[in-house]
């Protein structure tokens, strides 16, 4: 937590959000994440939608975890958050919105937010259980995009209070580990492979300072020097990485490091450090 | 029609659009897109321009439909639906611009509305004869989507009148049968699979109210049990649901349907409900 | 030069502009262009945002240079275009901002704008040095889209001045051949393939009139009808037609061009006019 500036809160309720942003695992050729904007922007028409991703992989959590975590701390101030990757939607598993430090989340509570609620501790949480679902044309069954995440997203965004939306939970109760999964403490070097980006570099769970450690990486049963930038090898070879997201990652330029060293998540990672080399 | 709420018509005519929405088969990796964006921001800045869908299967005029099925009911008063899945462009198909009972159309006129007018049924309807492309800024051979429909968009969107865009059409010639196929009649028990999406769910042309009848489906020489969500079978089961279309669905929980049922278009459903079974 | 319509520069500077506009090979599923535009519009809120295209095919700066060449005539006077293919990230390849005769350019200079900057001639350019990255709440290495290039696109779109940006450059210094390729001159027969869209029709780069000649193109050892639409042709057979970028494409209806030819970037291409056949 120290690693966040500014004053702290500065929720400015009773004013619009400055924005919402949406992520989802739905597919653009599929109309989910058009109608779910549709009826957030026709319930909050002043407020800017921006889409954060979407065609994640089906149902995968951590992806979307990992996803978050690396564009919170690019959010302005007050900024609401959809998150929808729901492999349970219909089961057991609540659906939630929180108050963090700066930022406001609706999602299922299934650890999506876990790694992102690191950067912007949950300060009060809530259950959606009193959402209003946008009124069709027609009977429809439920959707839980639509029909409960994207009208909490919108009543948060037009300043209607946390309370409104359902009983209150404690901020220690939102489950934090998608899939059992963590991020490593700061420090740790011994960690896993959490996901690829779409060119295939790999996100590890170790943290990462920017200004980068002389050093190397132990995966895959090869040795991986680290470096700042790709372009610091040829194309083709392999290089470690303190990522966008602050987490190490391993890349092939020009290249997928997935494929060239045949990983997956879960492939464990060592981060060796020069003066421990 | 007995299913639309609402006062009827509502056409809010000189005031601009609450928003334009845009379906198509182009994919995000060319421009096309972005420019039939850009082109009818331009003519119409004052109007919210949400995309509804798009690298929806190529040329496939019935998944289209599906979705603009889909997506009507949710879509606000006024809206202009613009959408281009157009195989045929450049032969005899017309384009046309419709008003339905709550939203404008604008499309070629293969089938793709037919669905959706079902929801919306049209009162007046154009052939696409007196739109005025946008001037590049170099000579350029014809591309429908920019310089035909999204033109039509925007000039309804800010409140042109219909007949302004060309002669008029009697509203029971627009095609409303995509590639032949219909929905099935309410309550009818017999029909095919039409498309999927992006997770593998078939979704079939069968009507389905919401709260799901007891019995079950048979497909692909199976008896698949019918529920009410997916999640109430383990991962890898098939299951039978209203889905968000309010179309019978067949889906397997994460998993794809479509692989492990080995469906396609046209294969056979049929419904059986407890009392018959 | 002679295809430009219009008064010539026309920059409001002071103002802000009509639109930014982002293209990039970044995927969807992945944060990058959500938090690119989310940091673009929480700098300039008042101007509108429109993605162009997204998912390029990695490091295709030569797809990435055709895709802003069609797009570029219809984009508004005034319009920031932000355009991130980066495969040299972090290597010396410069980033850049140019002042073209009606619209403004954001990138790195490794080719992406030289089939753009034929038709919006560059006026001004500068090295992109005096740039300010957003205030993340944590540390964070360098993501030059979201950093340097997002920023850049900000400040011009509020109407900051291009030389607030950095030292200026020779507008002829920019690199102008995306991978050592041009475009033919005007009227030249002899080609190549330069690129494919999603539906596999081939763009090459011999530049077409729309009105087109009667002839045929000769490619991958088959002689090809010139047309002006593909519905001239049954499905399943090849025409050559006048592309909307102003380039001659060889497709086959409703089929895969690059398939069914058996096509690369590279393949010659013969356009044979009826005079000379």
């Amino acid at each position: 937590e120290a690693r966040h500036r500014g004053p702290g809160p500065c929720y400015r309720r009773s004013m619009a959000a400055p924005m919402v942003t949406f992520l989802s695992d739905f597919g653009l050729r599929d109309v989910f994440v058009g109608v779910v904007e549709a009826t957030v922007r026709a319930a909050a028409p002043e407020v800017p939608f921006v889409h954060l991703g979407h065609e994640l992989p089906p149902h995968d959590v951590v992806h979307g975890a990992l996803m978050l975590y690396e564009a919170a701390p690019y959010l302005p101030d007050g900024c609401v958050v959809l998150a929808v990757v729901d492999p349970g939607v219909g089961s057991a598993r609540r659906a939630v919105a929180a108050q963090g430090e700066r930022l406001w989340w609706v999602a299922p509570d299934n650890g999506l937010l876990g790694f992102a609620l690191e950067l912007d501790p949950p300060r009060a949480a809530v259950e959606l259980r009193r959402v209003r679902p946008p009124r069709p044309n027609r009977p429809s069954s439920t959707f839980h995009g639509r029909d409960l995440f994207g009208p909490a997203a919108a009543a948060l965004a037009r300043g209607k209070p946390l309370a409104a939306l359902g009983p209150s939970l404690a901020p220690e109760a939102l489950h934090r580990h998608p899939d059992g999964l963590s991020l490593a403490p700061e420090g740790h070097p011994e960690g896993i492979v959490l996901s690829f980006d779409r060119f295939g570099n790999a996100i590890t769970n170790l943290r990462c300072a920017p200004g980068l450690q002389a050093g190397h990486v132990e995966v895959a049963g090869r040795r991986i020097p680290l470096g700042t930038h790709y372009s610091e090898v040829p194309p083709g070879i392999p290089i470690a990485v303190g990522g966008s997201a602050g987490l190490l990652e391993v890349s092939v330029r020009e290249g997928s490091a997935r494929d060239v060293l045949g990983l997956r998540r879960g492939s464990p990672v060592r981060l060796v450090e020069r003066a421990g080399a």
